[in-house]
């Protein structure tokens, strides 16, 4: 069978890694392994700016009642967090450093493969942050071959999936940067996360 | 943006299930939960016939140094066992009922997406058997909109993820049907699983 795309698989030298696209918006849903629980978001991405808005969507079957916008922002490293009938807004500090979607250069390739089928498929790659000298990876992202968009993320931690993100609907670009501009609300904001009701 | 797929997106009535192939080959990841650990495997499938093969594979970073085959034949209620170096094999009875890789027809739509990007994506569907007196799913399915190739299949139980098995490299049809014959060691065969070494 010949992939219908247009180059050789799995011809070429050492495997590199692509270059993820700097800005999109999508769709994510990320799975949390210790809570059981589904995340759907609107995602808004933009990497030169080392920022990101995250929109949660209601699903069927979620019990929360309570959604939440959140806007971090690495290089002032500070994340708004607004609710979504309110807008009350609180304003928390960030502690972890900017990690983007991307394949980090020194990554480890593991597989490529097609998800889908003859007609109907599209071909990806899958790189861990594996070392030979450390027996398990942290990290496995699976990005498309074409384009490096970003397929799937997992976390793992002490040999146990923490989180999943699968991505989906992406589209290059931002169609309105002031996604992430936050709202009035945050001038006077809290200062403590607020919680869920879920 | 007009996707390079010859339909229009979320233009119909309620959505129909699409119907699965009846016979491919193909590989899969399956993740399970509990143990955190991922099996590898090559996959025919034939449907038809109610027969599975499960080819374990080896990944660069698994503890594990026994490898199996398995042949599944829900018809007869047998599964085979086989390890792949000795060829000792087991002859075991299947108590699980057959339950095909396809969406059932009384599924539940749960949403439609593309993964990748413009220039390099699939559309699939994603539908589960969550029924409205129902607050939880046990299975969710993923699958490509137009061939119907399965992509994601995950079963949950009390609220918590059991497995997630992920399909890739599918191709329509089974090259060698020999594959269900199990091999002569399976004559004089163990009656027990066999356990894993890892």
């Amino acid at each position: 069978m010949v992939p219908c795309l247009g180059f050789p698989p799995s011809v070429a030298a050492a495997p590199q890694p692509c270059l993820a696209p700097l800005e999109w918006e999508g769709r994510t849903v990320e799975y949390d392994h210790g809570t059981g629980r589904n995340t759907l978001a609107a995602v808004s991405y933009d990497a030169q700016n080392q920022r990101i808005r995250v929109l949660e969507q209601k699903t069927g079957h979620t019990p929360c009642k309570k959604f939440f916008e959140y806007i971090y922002l690495f290089k002032s490293g500070v994340l708004f967090q607004i609710e979504e009938i309110t807008k009350q807004c609180a304003k928390i500090a960030l502690t972890e450093a900017w990690d983007p979607y991307d394949i980090p250069l020194n990554s480890t390739y593991e597989d490529q493969y097609f998800i889908g089928g003859p007609g109907d498929m599209i071909e990806v790659q899958e790189w861990s942050d594996r070392k030979p000298a450390r027996k398990n990876e942290a990290w496995v992202g699976v990005y498309t071959l074409k384009d490096c968009y970003p397929v799937q993320e997992t976390y793992t931690k002490n040999s146990s999936v923490t989180t999943s993100t699968r991505f989906f609907d992406l589209q290059v670009g931002i169609s309105d940067p002031g996604v992430f501009d936050p709202p009035s609300t945050c001038q006077s904001a809290l200062t403590e996360k607020m919680t869920s009701d879920c």
